[in-house]
C-alpha cells in the first residue's frame, strides 16, 4: 500500500494542515481532476472525512463532483451527520447506488439509514439482489441494536472441514470480507456451533477437523441486542469480534471491535452531554435547531429557578433588615451546587459503567454523606470566618457557618440519592439529575440561610 | 472451553447474582477449597474481577488464600486500584512472582506498575532472566505511554520466509503470544519493515514471499507516544493491532485494541470527572482521601462565590429600597449558568475529539452567539412577565428581560471562548472552564440586573 504518511496531511495538533487545505482547494477552483484523484486518492477513509469536513461545503460538492466513481463512499461514515445528510443529497440515486454496492454491508447501512424512506427504497432496488437482501437484513433490526450495526458478510465452515481444507477453501474463494479475525463454525441451517480464531488455524496441523479446535461462541449477540449492552460484552469479554445471531441462534452477520469502538465513544459522549444538559447536537447544526435543542433544559431550569427564588421570598422582610443576607445567600446556595454535582458526576459514572450496584449502593451513600460532612464542616469554618470579618458581625458569621453545614450534607445526600432513584425508575440519571441536585441544593441553601438569620434575628 | 454461561452469574441488571455471592461466601466460610475451584476457576478474568470487588474485604482475601496458585491473577487487572492494592499488600511476594511469570507481559506490567519500588524489584529479581527484561523494558518507559501498556511478546518473521514457512513456524513454535491478529516483518536488527494481517496469510498461496504481502505499518506506534494519542491513531484508522517501536525504530512491542479500549473508556470518564470537578477518585476510596481530593475545585468555588457577592455588595443600598430584587436575582444567574454549561460541554466535547480547528472556531462562535442571543430573548420575554406578575411591577420586568439577554449573550461567548483559550494555552480545558464559566455568569448576571435597577430606580 502506497499511502500518502499521516504526518503529511494533519499539523502537530492533528488537524488539517492549511497548506494542504489550499493544495485541495486550488485544485477544485481550476477542476484540476488528475491532480485531486492523485491527493485525495491516497487518503484513509476517516482522513478524507477530516478533509471533507475542513472544506467549505462548495467545496465539498465540487469535489465529490469531480471525484466522481473515484470518491471514495466510506468516507462519509466519518463526517457529521449533517454533512453526510448535505452531500448524499447533492448526489443522484444512481451514483450512490453503483457505490454504495462495493462498501462494507456495515458502512453501507450507515449511510442508508439516515435518507429519506423512498430515496432508500429507490437506491436498493437499483441493487443486485443478494448485495439488496444483505442490507435489508440488517436495515430490518430496529436503530441501535446489534443487528443494524453489524457486518452481513462473514466466514463460516462446517465442523467436519479439516485445518487444511479450511485454508484451501480460504485460497480459492475470492469473495471473502476485506478483513476477518476469526471464522464461524454453523450447521447446514446456519445453526452456530461456534468459532476459531486464524492464530489457532495457523497453528494447528492440517490434519487436525475445526470441530476439535472451535471453542464455543459463548458471546454470541443476539441481533436485537442494544448496541450499548454488545459493546459492553466486548469490553469485558475482550472480544475482537463476535457473531449475531437471530432468534433461532442462526448466524446472520458478525460485529467487530471498529464498530464498537465508536459506540464506546458515542455513548461516553451521550453521558457528557446529558449531564451538560445539551442533547444530540453536532457541531454543523444550524443556529435555530440548535436553540431550538437547548430550550427544554433551560426551560426546566426556570421552573426550579423561580421555585427558589419563591423560598427567598418567604423572608424578603428579613432580608430588607439585613441586607449581608442578600449579598450571602449565593455562596451557600452556589457551594452546595458544586459539592452536589461533584457527587452526581461520581454516582452518573458509575450507574453507566455498573460499578455501583446493590451491594455496594449503601457503603458509598455513607461514604458520600460522610464527605459532605466533613467538607461541610471545613468550608463553614473558612466562610464563617471571611463573613464575620467582612459585615463585623459574628452572629452572620454563625448563620452562614451552620447553613453551610446543611447544605452540604444535603448536596452529598442529593447528589447520590437522585441519580440512583432516577435509574431505579428506569429514567436516564444522565439526563435528569444535574437540573434536580441544583433545585434542591439552592432551595436548601436559601431556606437554611435565610430560615436561620429569621430565627435568630427575629 | 468449558466455562460457565455469562446469564449464570450475572442478574438481569448486569449485577454479580446474591445466590451465587452467598453460594461463594458459604465455600469460604467453610474453606471448601474443592467447590471453590470448581466455581471459581471456572469464571472468565472480568467475572472473576467482579465477584472480587463484590466480596467483602475479609472474603476476597480468604479466598485468594483458599485458591492458592489457582487464583487467576489477571483478574487483578479487572478491580479498582484500591481492591487490588489491597490484594497485592496481602499476598507474600514469592506468590505474585510465581504468578506474574505466566501473566501477557501487559497484565504483568499493570499489576507491578502500582506497587512500591522495593517490592516490585524483590519481584522482578525473582523472574527468569527474559521474563524480567521483558517487563523491564516496559517498565522503563514512562507512565501512561504507549510502551507501557504494550506487550513485549510477539511474533516476528524475515521478509525472504515464504507463507508455507511461516504457517509450519507457527505451527511449531510453542511459546507464541495467546492470542495474535498480526504478524510483523523485521530484519535482523529487529528493525520494523511492514506487516501481515493472519487473514492475508491465510487466503494466500504457501510458496508467496512474505515480502510481497506485507502492508506498510504507517501506524507504527512510538514507545513514548501519549496512550491517549495512540488511543486517537487505533479509532482514525480503524487498527486492531499496532507495533510499538523505540527511537531507532526497531520493535518493541506491540499493542492491541483492548488496551485501547480501556484507555478510550478511562479518557472519556476523565473528561467528564474533570467537568463534574472530581479528580481520579474510584468508588473503594476511603472518605477522608474523597472529601481531600474535592477540596481544591470547592476551594476554588469559594473565591468565586465571593467575587459574585462582591458584585452584589455594591447595589445594596437598591436592594434595601427593592427587596424584589433579591428574590429575583439568582434566576438571572442561574439562567446564565446553565446556558453557559451547555456551550462549554459541546465545546470542551469538541475540542477533545478534535471536530474544532482554526478551520471551524469562528463559525462555531457565531452559532453560539446566535443561539446565546436568540434563546436570551426567548427567557427574557418569558421571565419578564412572570416578574411583571408576581411583583405587579413592569419596570422589574423590564429589568429582569434586559439583564437576562446580556447575561445569556456573555454566556455564550463565556462558554466557548473560554474553554478555545484554556486548550489554546495548554491547560486542560474540561478542568478549567466551569469554575471560570460560572464565575462569569455569575457577576455579569448580579451586575446587569442590580446595575441596571439601580440605574432605573436611582
Amino acid at each position: 500500500m502506497d499511502v500518502l504518511p499521516h504526518a503529511d496531511i494533519y499539523n502537530e495538533d492533528g488537524v488539517v494542515r492549511a497548506s494542504f487545505l489550499s493544495q485541495i482547494g486550488a485544485a477544485i477552483a481550476d477542476r484540476d481532476v488528475l491532480a485531486l484523484k492523485a491527493d485525495v486518492g491516497r487518503l484513509h477513509q476517516s482522513e478524507l472525512g477530516d478533509l471533507l469536513e475542513a472544506l467549505l461545503p462548495e467545496q465539498r460538492r465540487a469535489l465529490v463532483d469531480l471525484l466522481g466513481n473515484d470518491f471514495d463512499f466510506s468516507a462519509l461514515t466519518e463526517v457529521d451527520d449533517a454533512i453526510r445528510a448535505e452531500i448524499v443529497d447533492h448526489l443522484p440515486n444512481d451514483q450512490i447506488a453503483d457505490a454504495v454496492k462495493d462498501l462494507d454491508s456495515d458502512d453501507a447501512v450507515y449511510i442508508l439509514e439516515d435518507m429519506d424512506e423512498e430515496d432508500r427504497q429507490e437506491i436498493l432496488s437499483k441493487l443486485p439482489f443478494t448485495e439488496r437482501i444483505r442490507l435489508k437484513r440488517a436495515l430490518d433490526y430496529p436503530e441501535e441494536t446489534a443487528g443494524r450495526r453489524m457486518q452481513t458478510e462473514f466466514v463460516a465452515v462446517p465442523p467436519f472441514w479439516t485445518v487444511g481444507q479450511t485454508i484451501d477453501y480460504l485460497r480459492d474463494d475470492t469473495d471473502l470480507p476485506d478483513r476477518f479475525s476469526e471464522i464461524f463454525v454453523i450447521d447446514p441451517t446456519f445453526k452456530l456451533l461456534g468459532a476459531v480464531y486464524l492464530d489457532q488455524i495457523l497453528r494447528t496441523k492440517r490434519s487436525t477437523k475445526i470441530e476439535d479446535i472451535k471453542h464455543e461462541t459463548r458471546h454470541a449477540i443476539p441481533a436485537t441486542m442494544d448496541q450499548e449492552e454488545a459493546a459492553r460484552e466486548f469490553e469485558q469479554y475482550d472480544l475482537l469480534s463476535a457473531a449475531v445471531v437471530d432468534d433461532n441462534e442462526r448466524l446472520v452477520g458478525v460485529l467487530t471491535i471498529d464498530d464498537v469502538v465508536d459506540v464506546i465513544q458515542q455513548e461516553a459522549e451521550e453521558d457528557l452531554m446529558r449531564m451538560g444538559g445539551v442533547g444530540d447536537e453536532e457541531l454543523s447544526d444550524t443556529v435555530l435547531a440548535t436553540s431550538r435543542s437547548r430550550v427544554p433544559w433551560l426551560a426546566v431550569n426556570l421552573l426550579t429557578a423561580f421555585l427558589a427564588a419563591s423560598v427567598i421570598g418567604l423572608f424578603d422582610q428579613t432580608i430588607q433588615k439585613i441586607v449581608a443576607l442578600a449579598v450571602l445567600m449565593p455562596i451557600v446556595a452556589g457551594m452546595g451546587g458544586n459539592a452536589g454535582s461533584q457527587t452526581m458526576t461520581v454516582t452518573v459514572r458509575a450507574l453507566a459503567t455498573r460499578e455501583i450496584d446493590i451491594y455496594n449502593a449503601w457503603r458509598i451513600i455513607r461514604r458520600e454523606m460522610g464527605v459532605g460532612m466533613i467538607n461541610g464542616i471545613v468550608f463553614a469554618i473558612l466562610i464563617g470566618l471571611v463573613a464575620t470579618f467582612w459585615f463585623e458581625n459574628k452572629n452572620i458569621g454563625g448563620i452562614i457557618a451552620a447553613a453551610m453545614v446543611i447544605n452540604m450534607f444535603a448536596a452529598a445526600l442529593a447528589g447520590i440519592l437522585i441519580p440512583l432513584l432516577l435509574d431505579k425508575v428506569g429514567a436516564d440519571p444522565a439526563v435528569a439529575s444535574s437540573v434536580f441536585v441544583t433545585a434542591v441544593t439552592d432551595c436548601v441553601g436559601f431556606f437554611a440561610f435565610l430560615g436561620l438569620a429569621t430565627w435568630w434575628f427575629g
